[in-house]
């Protein structure tokens, strides 16, 4: 039986084409599973997941907790704002804290990057990243290539382009090793400001002109504008990003060929993309947040039976 | 097998007689459902509930995910503050993605009347409205008359006062409609510019004078002063309110005859009333709180119904 | 079959020996529970437990929630940040509510010393005092004692010294009287000024120099440093505590015998105790907080019965 070859996801970066395609077949089968009425296996009832969120979330949180309930784990929650990391303990001593508790897999989402790389050389339990600062989102990655395979029916040799702020985005750094794994080539489209300088060793190609970019690609991947940062004094202003790089229907019907549109959300409706354009058929938003759950149970389930086979 | 006439709770409104009458039957055998020493039933481990609150609650969050689990539903939650609406998402995309993660229903509080009424026209399932605004919060008014009809054998013939800030009152509107069309009559009373001038037009007498309001009436239900409405002009002092609208027992115990007290909490003590009154014996506030559970169990039950026989 | 002496857990004082060893020996064998690999026992499935925190807390609110989960009761959490009781419901108001919905236990983290005690007078049902201002702690105070008689066989005839501030813990007082009740000697030391006057007539020596009360006992007990509470003019600065009072491994290993640490956490690591001596073989800060669970299982379990035997 095929395992995972790693102990932990912390990132696309550390695991292997033939971990995301186990990941994927395995997946495909929860999905079937969650379309049943009754939603749920029993798989992961002597598995206790922690959950330990110390920034705002919705999508993701509500995904993986979904996902844990479905394989029928115990589940605790923790929330950065109701808890003592505010009275200045470590990471580690919450998360081994959290541990002693019989604890054996934490989902963790840290405005550190590398908090879970950290975490996972001290703590004795399988790590999650849920999103690390700017590093990576791995399970987001994942969830969007299965999305991309299942629209596509395949990723190889696909063409896509993230587009928006690449150099605050864990949601880019991941899909791009993600799909440069699967085989898929990537091209980035944003503002030269919001470009990492790093990206050029990563074999990514630089597009500044959205219309360029999108007659290129099969696939736009619409980052999220974070309005927070667009006081910053090389940030564009909001009005500026989407006259440049906001993607609208005219756009989208002018392009030669009919390209799938993906965003990780939450969607700013009028900045990265109009209304019109996320909820065409072109969209595959939804189906994305729907893959998710499915993504997430199968990262959870092949992480939770190298557990077990670590026991035995 | 009778079924309820609509697919959403959105407002007493847009219910029937015979809706509510089916929902206190249902809601008479959770009763017992839930006075038994396992007080949870497997009717709905199909069903996946997502509770969105977007307003602070305390009694009606606890009583509605009680009644989920007593269900064996599937329950996850979703409170504004701790979740990305901060971050400009609509409501729409919020609730698609919640519902994309294949939940079936949705309980939602929500700061803006109509918020419930607008959801189910753009979503794909069943809305239940736990408080919309100043506007409706039918399952407060369903568990007020469910507790009328347990305490005085039935609603309809009844005379019934509601006391206090009308203008303000989701729970004084939902009461009215439920009330009317189960037979009883309504007044309201309290301050003159805490009356909405649509009252009248509901075939709702008012009275001003508390005495004359208690006197004629069977059950007077005792609304929540806001305090935090207290600084606004037109509005009196908490303490000119406890002078004219505030019952005590020397009031209570003057009336001609035996009258049920209502709240439906939190009280104010010594404000809209007094604590003797509040625990007194003709105070059914606690048994409100009880039914609470029951009724919405009954709710959530019928309108899941409907979702299995849509799907079959 | 034994049973305790008590219906409510509101603090050490109030319960006896005998308790205290019968909880012992029922965390014996639910401690053997949580380390097979389906950690849940289906005992308490009619029992519906409310932990009411209206102050924040990490470990003790997770501990809880585990050890109430492992036992299959049904769980309802509220904090206070996200209800209410900011609208100024009375306490006896949001916990008479919540009982209305039939539960059974309440778990209460309250800033008011004494608040679980009068809410078992006022409200019908079990009450878990999980700490009451500075007034008692009593599952810390019982994690801590099971793990000292883990750690050395029994806690008879065992020396404790409680070092840090005294006067503001919940801990520190617990600890004294289940240390005592248990035949253990206890001493605290301390900055004079956190040496509450009532400690005398409980029969407990202060120590002021850290060195001495080190060389007399068998285990120290180091209590977390409110910083918060540093700026208080008759108070040390942290500085000045590290130096006369916190403990490192220079001073650990100077000892003419080898100590017992411990601590209820969260540690500030450099101030009260340096990481090497949190992280070092005498400490058993991680067993404390495994032990947790199994107490906290104990106690919920024994209370639950009581419960069950005066329904039947």
């Amino acid at each position: 039986m095929s395992e995972l070859s790693v102990n932990h996801l912390l990132g696309i970066k550390y695991i292997t084409e033939a971990d995301i395609q186990l990941i994927f077949e395995t997946a495909d089968h929860f999905k079937e599973v969650i379309n049943r009425p009754i939603k749920k296996v029993p798989s992961l009832r002597d598995i206790t997941i922690a959950n330990l969120f110390f920034e705002n979330s919705t999508r993701t949180k509500l995904s993986f907790e979904l996902a844990e309930k479905r394989l029928s784990a115990d589940v605790i929650n923790f929330a950065s704002s109701s808890s003592s990391v505010t009275k200045g303990e470590t990471l580690i001593d919450t998360v081994n804290n959290i541990l002693s508790m019989k604890v054996d897999m934490v989902v963790m989402r840290h405005p550190n990057p590398g908090a879970g790389i950290f975490l996972s050389k001290h703590v004795d339990a399988s790590i999650i990243n849920a999103g690390d600062g700017a590093h990576e989102h791995p399970t987001q990655a994942l969830l969007d290539a299965y999305s991309i395979r299942e629209k596509l029916g395949d990723v190889a040799g696909k063409k896509v382009v993230i587009v928006g702020d690449i150099l605050h985005s864990r949601v880019a750094l991941s899909n791009i090793f993600a799909l440069q794994k699967l085989g898929a080539k990537v091209k980035v489209c944003g503002p030269k400001t919001l470009i990492p300088k790093y990206i050029e060793k990563l074999n990514v190609e630089v597009e500044t002109n959205l219309r360029k970019a999108l007659e290129w690609c099969d696939v736009a991947n619409m980052l999220r504008v974070q309005n927070e940062r667009m006081d910053i004094s090389y940030f564009p202003t909001t009005r500026e990003y989407t006259q440049q790089f906001g993607l609208n229907k005219a756009i989208l019907d002018s392009l030669s060929k009919e390209i799938v549109v993906m965003h990780p959300g939450p969607i700013n409706r009028g900045v990265e993309i109009t209304s019109d354009v996320a909820d065409s058929k072109q969209s595959i938003i939804l189906e994305q947040v729907q893959n998710g759950v499915a993504i997430r149970m199968a990262v959870i389930y092949l992480l939770a039976s190298k557990i077990k086979h670590h026991e035995d």
